[in-house]
């Protein structure tokens, strides 16, 4: 009977997150401030975020405690299984070992609890009543609501229009878990009620929902913002993923040549992978692999830039690769994946070339995970599909060149809640969307007066 | 920091399940043959189940191997967490310690496969190509087309028609895992068309999709039924629940002093019940406690009596609480609790006085789930609510006779696809139904003339 599962005792969970921020061989552009284009002060934040985490967001120290309250929430859940995918493994028949980190196993089914309960504890401790967040298929949302029942906290959140309606399920948990779930475009904010006015009927999308949210948490010294993804704390809790998962590996004395993660806004990926970018950093030979959708290709066809993270242009300008601000990527299924942009961190790494990116389609992905899932059983959320689909191909690159490889991936969450998902895919209604150079053009034209990095 | 979760390795999963037959004070009923009123053969038996299951049907070995395939399959997802719910202790500010087993942990997010995968197994091994079951809520119908995707068998799944209706993603479920989901009454079956012919718009009842399972499969040398719950090869299954929860409450020195869980058809509330029932025959002192809802309240209000396992009367008589194989409970939102009977095991050992039956009705039930979700994270399925609402009811008997105890129970699984149960109770819409005397009465008329135990 070989080991299928390697299990962390709550004794060893990790008492720190890494910070990638102390290791770069080059440092990063700074954010900038969009009304004087100079690097934006802590001050600058401190109507957004609590100033805790803005610190947090700052920091180039390279371990940063986890707080015992926050270490007591992940015990909930965490540590997650490190799993070795033999099912998997045995239908590729490749010469590859496969391993993931198993984060469905969160209450909410995804990696999002892991920096949404440090974000709710850090803005208890700072004196906050309310956060306001933005969430496009949910998962999010539903991670901070649970995140702020446990710290006592208001939740609110702007939800993608189309997303609250196509997905009740997600309201609904956000709801149980006492959150308040508002349809984004809405009338709360002006930013909804401009975008309203102009076309009352609008499906909404994740840039107009983070307007809608930092509007609605600024100006109010009981209310702060909060963001999912992108920003190098939310980044920062993520870590703990990739730090459980060296010392699982290391119990059984593996060393992954690969390590994947999919990436929307990047904090799925760099909870993965930041830990084994710090290894390649200090020399080892490894692997570092974002897997993005072909119909929201940021890294692989959007250029490093200056943009903003919002489509009022409310945030600070982040050194990114974007496909612009005002980009609207097609409806598919991993709406967690429909990002313009991509976090600076991940960004920068994909620059320097220590991170490499590719892109997957909806039908690809989609087929990997029905494999997946009559194997493996857990079926995976469509934006782990593509993380999915990336093994696959590593499989096969490993088969043709007869080279034994050992992957490890992040299994960013279930999607039990995404089924309808799978039926549009298994009744062949799914659609296929590969953006044009001229349409990548277009959405680019709305940054080419920013300052550029 | 308090230790929350105690976690087996893969390589302390328990080898052997528990049969409790073995150690009984006084031995069973028999199931009756329905036409000669005879204890049926294991060949009666033969044209619905393989001859690998009739004999654990009716082993009075203690301990039966798991096979090493079988073991395979569970490390997928077991051994699970045994945790401790802290954040719900200091809720309860009772002097009590609360421990559960998380079978949500499983891909379908139920103990269900822990059946089903040692089904699939003994059919397959048993050269039988195709499994016909039925399914209330899906619970069970998802976990026996994940088991049958693993071990290359074909699944058909008769859905009560009323949840095939109201619980979409339950059937999308099954159909990722390859399953053929069929809303019952259907065409496909005499039993079905009967019904029909009756009443068109009949929304279903378990005991019409058994039928529907039964005829399906009988008849035909490649295909077999399968049943989720009720018999002893079902709960002989489960034991793997409470097994490995011994195992790791002796990892923490731990007695339970009360050991609960909700019950259906039996089978959940026996996987954790079983093992401890074994202490408390040989002399420990040990409260074991089953919940069922007051509106199909079979153990507690039902009769132990002779009685069918189907509408159809098609199952031999099993000596068991009932309510009568005609009985149709109001469409409350734990559907895997409306069954009009419970396992012949289990009804036994509370006709004996060695478990104890309490029911809870649905606005307790969601009410103390809800508090449940904001404390510990993971929202319950409807029937685990059963159990969370039994656990309240302890820990505020403990506190007014200000003794301590320490309580262990099964949470059967999350809540995640009955969000809309969730909706219901926390917009005020959740129905409350107590049966009268009178009801009860008229249900039991139908099993007036069958034999009596």
């Amino acid at each position: 009977m070989e080991q299928r599962k390697i299990v962390l005792a709550d004794s060893e969970i990790p008492r720190q997150w890494y910070n990638i921020q102390a290791d770069l061989p080059k440092p990063m552009c700074p954010p900038l401030h969009p009304g004087t284009g100079k690097p934006v002060n802590p001050e600058d934040l401190a109507p957004v975020f609590p100033m805790n985490l803005i610190e947090q967001e700052m920091s180039t120290q390279r371990w940063i405690d986890i707080p015992e309250p926050v270490l007591e929430k992940y015990l909930l859940w965490r540590p997650t299984p490190l799993c070795r995918a033999i099912n998997f493994e045995k239908l590729l028949d490749a010469p590859v070992k496969i391993y993931y980190k198993y984060e469905g196993a969160s209450p909410p089914g995804s990696h999002k609890p892991n920096t949404a309960v440090p974000q709710a504890y850090y803005n208890k401790v700072f004196g906050i009543k309310r956060l306001s967040t933005e969430t496009g298929a949910g998962q999010w949302g539903s991670a901070l609501s649970m995140a702020c029942a446990m710290f006592g906290l208001e939740c609110r959140i702007f939800m993608v229009k189309i997303s609250y309606q196509q997905k009740p399920y997600r309201r609904l948990m956000m709801a149980t878990w006492g959150g308040e779930c508002i349809p984004s475009p809405s009338d709360r904010t002006q930013a909804g009620r401009n975008i309203l006015a102009e076309d009352p009927d609008s499906p909404g999308s994740l840039g107009i929902a983070i307007s809608e949210a930092i509007e609605d948490a600024v100006g109010n010294k009981d209310s702060r913002y909060s963001l999912g993804s992108v920003l190098n704390h939310v980044l920062l809790h993520q870590t703990v993923i990739g730090l459980e998962a060296q010392k699982q590996l290391a119990k059984i004395g593996e060393n992954p040549d690969v390590v994947m993660g999919c990436a929307g806004g990047g904090s799925n990926f760099a909870g993965i992978a930041l830990p084994f970018v710090c290894d390649k950093i200090h020399g080892k030979n490894i692997s570092v692999v974002a897997a993005e959708p072909t119909s929201c290709p940021t890294l692989t066809r959007g250029p490093f830039a200056y943009d903003f993270g919002d489509i009022a242009m409310t945030t600070p300008l982040l050194p990114m690769h974007t496909l612009g601000h005002g980009f609207v990527p097609e409806p598919i299924h991993a709406g967690g994946l429909r990002y313009h942009g991509m976090a600076p961190i991940v960004s920068h790494l994909v620059k320097e070339g220590i991170v490499e990116a590719r892109a997957y389609d909806q039908i690809e992905t989609f087929t990997a995970g029905v494999k997946w899932a009559r194997s493996e059983g857990v079926i995976p959320a469509p934006e782990t599909n593509h993380v999915i689909a990336a093994v696959v191909q590593e499989a096969e690159r490993a088969k043709q060149e007869g080279k034994e490889k050992t992957i490890l991936f992040t299994f960013s969450g279930h999607g039990i809640i995404d089924l309808a998902a799978y039926d549009a895919f298994l009744s062949g209604k799914l659609a296929q969307h590969r953006l044009s150079d001229e349409e990548i053009a277009r959405a680019l034209k709305g940054i080419e007066n920013l300052p550029k990095p």
